[in-house]
């Protein structure tokens, strides 16, 4: 296939790399790899000769997890955030016009400041929405804020108000809460607890009530849905048994609605076919959207498994870029 | 239908009832569920009343979760389990021949006494196998003990020497490890908890070289999969790209090789269609058997929706009881 | 659910009761059956009681199989025809406005009087398209004229100009082409005989090239496409494997793509998940229609099945209703 | 994949060469493909030699259609059978042992011959069942005698005394009763016509009672059940609906349960995903064996196709051998 769009590709800049540790993320995914995908991440024109190579036209990028959400000093993370999103304009959009597009970071730690960002992003930088790598720290390492949290506020109007989606990305669940994967580093990260810890964030946002304030908001998950297509319909079940139970949330409808009606997903770095079936029989073609995870993922493997999925025509196209140009106006 | 098969289908005991405390799921759960339900997890006559309505001609009964695993004290485990297992067999299988068989209770806080029980319960009660809710506490409430861990060799030993299965059932995430569901208790347990404890659980088992040891071990998860039908690709594929990365565990093949070859998963509790072509597609419709999960669920429900699924007739025949006939050898 | 919109639905007039000798069908499909079905062709009332009962908000109407297509003498074609839209109009359209809308008959035994009448029914009296029941008699009874067949460019051209659907609805095939089904009179109709007669003509209509002069025509099929979600691979493949042999139209493209972009299908008469499932896979959920070919069928059964269907919201509205209100301005 | 079995696999011998005139068959198909396909229907080496590259271990191979059925002398028949099965041993299975089995030829020009001929196949030869190309000429080419037609009694009888399966394998439609396809010639035969008239033929027999005289015949379906896991459903709805017409043939059960138990399909030459999806769900993996229909298609396309499929192990294995292994004792 030619001229697909991708929107769950990463990079780093400078600065990020100068702020993350990415010693335990090195240990466990291994060294060569690791080494590889972060020379790529900085690396605008090898990005393009991989599109050019796997038939990508457009790629959204976005700055790697954890990025902004992990930094614990909030002026520190609005200077990061502000400095991404300037590079991400300079360095690759504007070096690769109509090749590249980008995701605004988000200092969370200060929604008002999170509002403020996003905002010149969009308005003065060009970004076609945001995204957030989880959970924002805020104090220190082990105290997380969640999105739906009420801090937030700020943050979702203007996301409203500028009528922009929202990429939920996963981070790595706090260091104090990995019991169940002792022993097993390897489950911590994108092989495991990325889903788990992505999905129920989703699920939060959900039972909050923030589609009832927002009705229009758009929250894009990659890895076909981080198990939502499977796993939400005994959830909505199971919460109706409980319907006289506590600790419900406020929601006014049922999760499903929001799930098919607030949410989108794509294929990043979940290359595989019943799954997708699934994720498209849950929400709809319109709703899922072709991606790779660069450069964690390789765009060829991405788009050789896509071009041989059986899907009609029509969901190809939609599921390949259709969706996406509707959804960013490209 | 008629003649149906179904194997996660819980009891309790008076003993059970005065060592736990339920007052926390009663809460999250609502107190008229959760009292009509403690009625009927001790009441084998109503069971078999709902079971002729329904049109299931067999269940296999076990101890409602966290039963056995939560109890601090080992001998006093020990206890439980034994009471258990004799109650079990007196007053359900023994009063009501052909209807109800039973897994057994196994003290996993002292493994080789785990194994003594489960020997006792197989060879002299006639247990069917044994049901394990998850990590067993060591200790105290925040320490747990997860079935890949060491200490557990001489239980699988003797599991393996029986030949018998294991049913994996849900139990809710240890007390300190709940911050991603804070703000809604309602997400800890069936609803959403549940099922990453569980499925976690089961991977833990793949990557610790368990199915190496004892290749003909089969265990067997509720609620079509806990979601590994969809989310286990994933898991392999970045298993895959980590390969040079740590905590991979030490088991010799990849992980779908143990969950198509080592695996069952039961429908109990999760009565969606897409998610069941999904659990067949992923591992065959001879390793997919109809369940219930009653009295937390109810007969009438999963079998109304079991008969209504698009399923060819020799796939409704072993889903809803030749596979359970061959496997427990009813 | 509510709101829905049916197009295969069916109705008689006492002009073409006249014309057409229902004593074949009436055999073989039983007489207490015909009885109740030509009494219901003739009533817009009990259509819209069963309408009510149903949740079908509209309906768009059409001469029964094999209608204007069977009539012997042209004059007396082009004025069943003509009497046949304007009963149309007058005594279902408006009679209940909103609620039936409806197809043209159409003489092709005349082309250019097909042409004519279709513009008159399209321009003067509001319906939505036309409704063709199969291949027309010209002569006699087993001479028939396929729509592919070059006599009929001039109805093509103007169906092209007005811009209007063509449904392709099935008749049996020539009385002296049944030797397939002798000895089984049962299957010369909608339940076999049908399909295949009505999924050739669409074939033929592909490899004629019709749809390179004409790229935008639309032609809807009933009976989820004639089998043609799962026949059509095949023939694409063998004809590739044959494309230098002989026979094989003028078509400038691959039949599947003629397929997913010229035509659309109905549910009507086929009211099976798997089947669906594979005609949404084959052409995608835009082009698939509900519809029931009331009232050889009974719209309650239609929208139960309909409804329990396991599709997303957003398939379920697609193919309920919002399809049909794109492609007709409803 | 490797140890791959197929089933519909043809040969030719220099008899059958004589006695069948491949002109028509070579103008619609084109002379290239033909002649290819020819020398390859006689050649066991260069088969031998696609099979190893294909990983295919096991071939059942039958003469190709339309073979004996299309001789218009009963002794000519006869012989030509006769020869058929003696080649078949001495050229093919003796001089390949482990890789080539055959499918007997049988003369059902006169029934107790080719009850005779099929017992000698089985009992003296070893021929693992019978392969027919559809109905047989009695007279002249354009008279039929299907399979459900009471004179074949007595070849029934045999083939459950033996308790072999029966292949029922396509021809092409009497000449006479081509008129659906005229001024498309490519459609009469496998591309097209094939599937419509062996669906039909299947049909006639669930129809016809003969499953009721003789529960545990196997009939095997090319082309992944030649439409019928789509079409079937919509068949016993209309047939219902029609109880009280006439032409409903003897059967005392529904089509769809003789589908299910006396049926089974292979793949070959329809190698498309959706459609075996379609097929699986429909019979279950239990009764869908891989094939190729080699010459007239590549091994290696078959192979290739399969192999990518997204199915479990379980499936694959079964459907890829050892459904064919249970089935055919191999
Ligand atoms: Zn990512
Ligand atoms: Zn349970
Ligand atoms: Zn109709
Ligand atoms: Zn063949």
């Amino acid at each position: 296939m030619r001229g697909l769009i991708a929107l769950e590709e990463h990079l780093s800049t400078p600065r990020n790399d100068e702020l993350w540790d990415a010693a335990g993320e090195a240990a466990r995914n291994g060294r060569a790899y690791t080494a590889e995908v972060e020379a790529r991440l900085l690396d605008a024109e090898r990005r393009i000769t991989a599109m050019d190579g796997a038939g990508i036209e457009t790629a959204i990028v976005s700055l790697t997890s954890p990025g902004v959400q992990s930094v614990l000093d909030p002026r520190q993370a609005a200077e990061l955030a502000r400095d991404t999103n300037d590079t991400a304009r300079r360095d690759f959009v504007d070096a690769h016009p109509g090749r590249l597009e980008f995701f605004a970071a988000v200092p969370l730690q200060d929604p008002r400041a999170a509002a403020d960002e996003l905002e010149r992003a969009v308005r003065d930088l060009g970004a076609k929405g945001t995204l957030v790598n989880g959970y924002t720290n805020v104090g220190d390492e082990n105290t997380a804020r969640y999105l739906d949290e009420p801090a937030n506020a700020p943050f979702w109007a203007k996301v409203a108000e500028l009528d922009v989606p929202v990429y939920l990305h996963p981070r790595e669940p706090l260091p104090g809460q990995r019991r169940l994967y002792e022993g097993y580093a390897s489950l911590v990260g994108s092989a495991w607890g990325f889903g788990h810890e992505t999905a129920t964030h989703a699920v939060r946002l959900m039972l909050s009530g923030l589609f009832d304030t927002h009705p229009g908001l758009r929250i894009i998950l990659g890895h076909l849905g981080e198990g939502l297509p499977f796993l939400l319909p005994r959830l909505e079940h199971r919460l109706y048994k409980q319907r006289e139970g506590i600790g419900l949330g406020s929601a006014r409808r049922r999760v499903s609605e929001y799930f098919e009606e607030n949410f989108l997903v794509t294929t990043s770095g979940h290359f595989h076919t019943r799954s997708l079936d699934n994720a498209i029989a849950a929400i709809g073609a319109d709703r899922v959207l072709f991606s790779v995870d660069y450069p964690y993922e390789t765009m060829d493997e991405a788009v050789t498994w896509f071009t041989a999925c059986p899907l009609s025509r029509s969901d190809h196209a939609k599921i390949g870029a259709g969706n996406a140009r509707r959804l960013f106006d490209l």
